[in-house]
């Protein structure tokens, strides 16, 4: 058995080792996506976009990136004002702003793709199948645990359900932008 | 032997889950940390100073926050108008800045800590210590990867003992004050 201290300490190495890599992964996403025009925020947004389908209203984003619709709202202003995004009201919901890629943003997010990808096989190329298959079980229980604490009384279940349907929908269009790409 | 694409797919899950774990553990630590009248942002930063010795320079704040000297610089500015931080020349080096933890940031800090320990219980509760060492042991590997992408030709291995001193020391401080505190 481990004492409270032991416990603790253990649990606090994990917040900090994972805190760690997610920041120094996201620092040189960061650098990466520069030399393409973009920052991880705006490349986020873009692919949040992109996997709901080529228009998307600024709720969808939100949801997708895990931010607030205030936050993603002032990102996506700001991509407005540079030309990346363009609004369109929602032909169902005429209170609901709808908006969509650019051109000058789709020829941004191309090889910012490639890059992104390429980078993330490099980072992982020590990890074996199981291991990413061991970092997948482990979080999705760190992930359910969360989700429990912040919305008590949820369907937990369908909502792990929900995250994994948009991603494999995003890994899809990925690939598919890729075929293109390359054909 | 995996295909390209089912490779690619399983990099990009882990990415994605790694993603939502960390952004919906900072969103309900930012929750948390709200009642006690902090942001993540100003709590990791007095732990940074706490840490270093109860007095620190924004460079060793940033270096343990992986964040840059300005953005730090900026949070400092703010925390010191708002009375959590004070400002003092360096006695060594004049041109350098160190920053100290006011009377009412120390005041906010303990609940802080007994809060973000008892959520990080609540949310790990789930994993064995053999799943925490899992953890940490894989995002070890991808952690040097990251360091040599961005470092290239340097001591790695100096950098992660560093990492896991600075670590170590911040765990026996926050015991310490918990001791303190309950004694």
């Amino acid at each position: 058995m481990m004492s409270d201290a032991e416990l603790e300490s253990l649990n606090l190495r994990v917040v900090r080792i994972v805190y760690q890599t997610y920041t120094r992964f996201q620092n040189c996403l960061d650098e990466i996506l520069a030399v393409q025009g973009l920052t991880t925020e705006r490349y986020f947004v873009l692919l949040a976009i992109k996997n709901h389908g080529d228009t998307a209203r600024i709720t969808d984003i939100a949801r997708w990136a895990e931010r607030s619709t205030n936050s993603v709202s002032m990102i996506v202003d700001r991509m407005v004002k540079d030309g990346l995004l363009r609004r369109a009201r929602d032909r169902r919901d005429r209170r609901a702003v709808n908006v969509s890629i650019t051109r000058k943003a789709e020829d941004l997010l191309t090889p910012a793709n490639i890059a992104s990808v390429e980078f993330i096989r490099k980072i992982m190329s020590p990890l074996s199948s199981d291991d990413a298959h061991t970092i997948i079980g482990l979080f999705t229980r760190l992930n359910y645990r969360l989700l429990e604490h912040h919305n008590p009384g949820a369907d937990i279940d369908g909502i792990l359900k929900d995250d994994s349907d948009l991603h494999d929908r995003l890994i899809k269009k990925m690939a598919e932008q890729r075929t293109l790409t390359t054909a």
